[in-house]
């Protein structure tokens, strides 16, 4: 099958990690959906089951759970290379514990859990992709577990600053602070206070 | 290599995600340095490149971060069945953000990272084990992260009750604490009014 656009974006990714062949690739790709998502547009809501894993093409998309006062706190941003869902519900097909929506128009490429697991079989390298994706991400979740543990709001700012650079001008106030957990106006006078 | 009974737990663990041949074992346990320590040794200290990664035979471990006020804040608690290192420092070899020691007396097996590598190669089932048990971690520890975003102390106390029933009364309470993000104190009134 041809390589279209959103496909090389994903291919580009891939090889930073491993080299599949031509043919591997094609039986990669086809099992790949596109799939658009306007801003505020929700690719799951908290208590679906997430049938898919996404990678973003192009945009911006927000992982997060809303708590019992209706407060929103997001567990990642996903941009153009990243891969995104809510993992538990992705494995195990049980209710998410997450919400994952648009925080700006977002192309993204669609796998489901069972033709992932089929593809780990036929191309081995694959898994070896996702194993060092995971490790990745754990890295990532851990050190922002021990930064919410450790680390000040102004600390916490800046790491974002550095995790986010592309983000920090271009996502609303509010979006940020949901991420580091404190109120907008909080943030604010942070940033004033640079 | 005949196998022995620390490698027998792992065995176990390893049947639950593959099945490996008694060639393929062999192979595997033969890279495997069984190693123990004391209540109170350290594994891996902060500040240190984490050389291996090690599965819990017996015993219980302990990885944390200590803040600049002198506070310890636990990641996590490493029970048998469990592996345990700082991944981050594993994977790239730069200095680990993370002390791992033991809470009891504990029997290890070592693995380091160019044994791990050499063996995904060797045995690409290998690398589903390990690819699942990544996926698996960053589960729990994503669930931890909005866990403490979102959930009161006594909430996050009941959740470790759920999730590490063998250490509720097996462990010192200011370690269930530093592990909660609370005081010692604190706790203790949460369990008073239990």
């Amino acid at each position: 099958m041809p390589a279209s656009i959103p496909h090389d974006t994903l291919v580009a990714n891939l090889s930073r990690h491993i080299s599949l062949s031509e043919d591997e690739l094609a039986l990669f790709c086809a099992r790949l959906r596109p799939h658009k998502v306007k801003r505020k547009e929700f690719l799951l809501r908290q208590g679906e089951i997430a049938r898919d894993s996404a990678f973003v093409v192009s945009g911006c998309m927000k992982a997060y759970a809303t708590d019992t006062n209706g407060f929103e706190h997001i567990l990642r941003f996903a941009t153009p290379g990243w891969w995104v869902s809510d993992l538990s519900s992705f494995i195990t097909k049980r209710q998410s514990q997450l919400a994952v929506e648009a925080v700006r128009d977002t192309q993204l490429l669609l796998l489901s859990r069972s033709d992932q697991l089929e593809l780990f079989d036929k191309i081995p390298k694959l898994e070896r992709y996702f194993r060092i994706l995971m490790e990745n991400a754990l890295v990532t979740t851990q050190m922002r577990l021990m930064d919410n543990m450790t680390l000040t709001a102004r600390e916490r700012y800046q790491r974002f600053c550095r995790m986010y650079p592309e983000l920090v001008n271009e996502i609303p106030l509010k979006l940020i602070a949901s991420f580091i957990g404190v109120t907008p106006e909080f943030l604010s006078r942070i940033r004033a206070a640079k």
